[in-house]
């Protein structure tokens, strides 16, 4: 059993919505200036967002490189340049950007290095509609839209809810030690969004596939977040799991410290402690009817910014 | 029983959802300046759009207006003018202006005309911070944020759901003989949003209020449409029902024509037909996991756009 924080702050729920979606919204056009950022675009579509300090590094590798340099950089945009023309070849050249930029601790970012490797969507002739694949600690240098999952598992007893909340390992290289849904984690470029949840529910919290596959889809959040590590568009589809009072979540990688079930009343507290990773549960706690409209003053600006819309392409698939 | 039209389109579920939000984005900088819109403010904060038809009529009127003239008129915004300053001028301001357009058919918009008056927010000083209350037939001609109520009333049954359709009377102003969510009404400036469940469901479905009072509610869906009676950026307030097989859903005003229960398949093919009225039933069928990510290639453009961020503002309340 690891040892509880006390909660001290008290924000109001949408103070925790913004601290993930904190990135200008287009007509917020001052505040989006000062940010000062450049698309990147393939084929006439915004696929990411540099901001002027990876415009810099990109510029100095570009000279360094070896002609023809492999990237294009324009005052209004940067593209690949035109022999670097397929999924494998963009994959191939941001590869070796990012080992450049490693070697050379260009970026503080890299050193989160997963050896996980995201898709980036927007090329039609990909898999996928999938442009290039790129580390998973370099997504936020180049603004491009990540994939997650995010489970809530719950007991419910007579209407009454409780709610298995993880303790993120202090190891962990983005937010350790605050608390986090269930289970979460990302979608890698060669797994479904269902095979994502049940292998994450295997691998974080130890629930066999049996139980995992019950897991339900029940919509998605979509959010932008501006950190130290860059900027972070996200999307993160999310799965209800109601689990038997007997079945106990543990800890089975180092991802989680431990798992605590708690009534609707003690997390909605550590919410608004700050003590959870602020994408969390919100969305939950409006689809389950416990946080109201008529009592949450702030619902409509919390849902608009559980739900932002992301020009960014995503995956083609035949339904 | 009424009569069953038999589908025949075959819509995208992303079709339907842009028939419904199809007032172009912030980014979508081409689109949005064919609108030529204007905003209508208030202490600096927008609380509506107006079209140039309806700048023009502004004008006239405020020609043909004795002296000093209620509104005032710039090439980049439409305000009051400093002597109407309170909720009750603005909104007897407002109403002086209707009767005037509506005398000289000035906008066939207010043939519809409800005698329902609907909130517009935006004024600190204001009752719940409201600016003024207008006709609900004129709020497209200002573009003001409108707020109403969604019901899905549903019956389970071993994991299989159906669902409560309403068609919509013949006679209605808007979307005469759609299908439509078991119950939906605005919200009038005077009434909470439960309250408003309660007595749509009472009144439309005939459902009494010791079963509508067990709806639940489970989020908002927010849009932006643009038809032949102007402006309509929307917020609805969504609700479900789960209903015994015995409770049955009866028309008692004259807005709805019949219900029908509905397998869900049945349900998908007819909104897929174009016979729903596009805000409807998409929502419902995310959360409850009919509609899949993996399996509906556009689920997250469905989301972005059933969860459209209004600038404008809403209601303030102490929670």
């Amino acid at each position: 059993m690891c040892s509880e924080k006390k909660e001290s702050s008290n924000f109001g729920l949408l103070d925790i919505v913004k601290q993930c979606d904190n990135f200008p919204y287009p007509e917020e056009t001052v505040e989006i200036q000062k940010f000062n950022t450049t698309p990147l675009i393939l084929n006439d579509t915004k696929i990411g967002l540099l901001l002027p300090s990876v415009i810099q590094a990109l510029r100095s590798y570009n000279e360094k490189h070896e002609s023809p340099s492999p990237f294009v950089i324009k005052e209004d945009l940067v593209t690949f340049s035109p022999h670097v023309n397929t999924f494998e070849k963009r994959t191939k050249a941001i590869e070796q950007l990012l080992n450049s930029w490693r070697t050379e601790k260009t970026f503080s970012a890299l050193k989160g290095w997963r050896d996980e490797l995201y898709p980036v969507y927007g090329d039609p002739s990909g898999p996928s509609n999938m442009a290039f694949v790129i580390e998973r600690a370099a997504t936020p240098l180049f603004g491009v839209l990540t994939f997650g999952v995010h489970l809530t598992g719950f007991v419910k007893t007579k209407g009454h809810y409780r709610i298995w909340v993880a303790k993120r390992s202090k190891t962990k290289p983005t937010w350790p030690g605050y608390l986090d849904n269930t289970v979460a984690g990302g979608i890698p470029y060669n797994l479904s969004i269902t095979e994502s949840i049940i292998k994450e529910a295997m691998e974080e919290a130890n629930l066999p596939r049996e139980i995992a596959k019950d897991s339900v889809p029940a919509g998605a959040i979509t959010y932008f977040t501006v950190t130290e590590r860059g900027l972070q568009p996200e999307a993160q589809y999310i799965y209800d799991l109601e689990l038997p009072i007997d079945v106990v979540p543990k800890p089975f990688d180092d991802e989680v410290e431990c798992f605590y079930l708690w009534d609707i009343s003690k997390v909605i507290d550590h919410i608004k402690a700050g003590e959870f990773k602020p994408n969390c549960a919100l969305d939950f706690l409006i689809r389950h009817s416990i946080i109201t409209p008529d009592k949450e003053p702030a619902y409509l600006d919390i849902l608009y910014r559980l739900h932002r819309r992301h020009e960014f392409p995503g995956p083609s698939f035949q339904s």
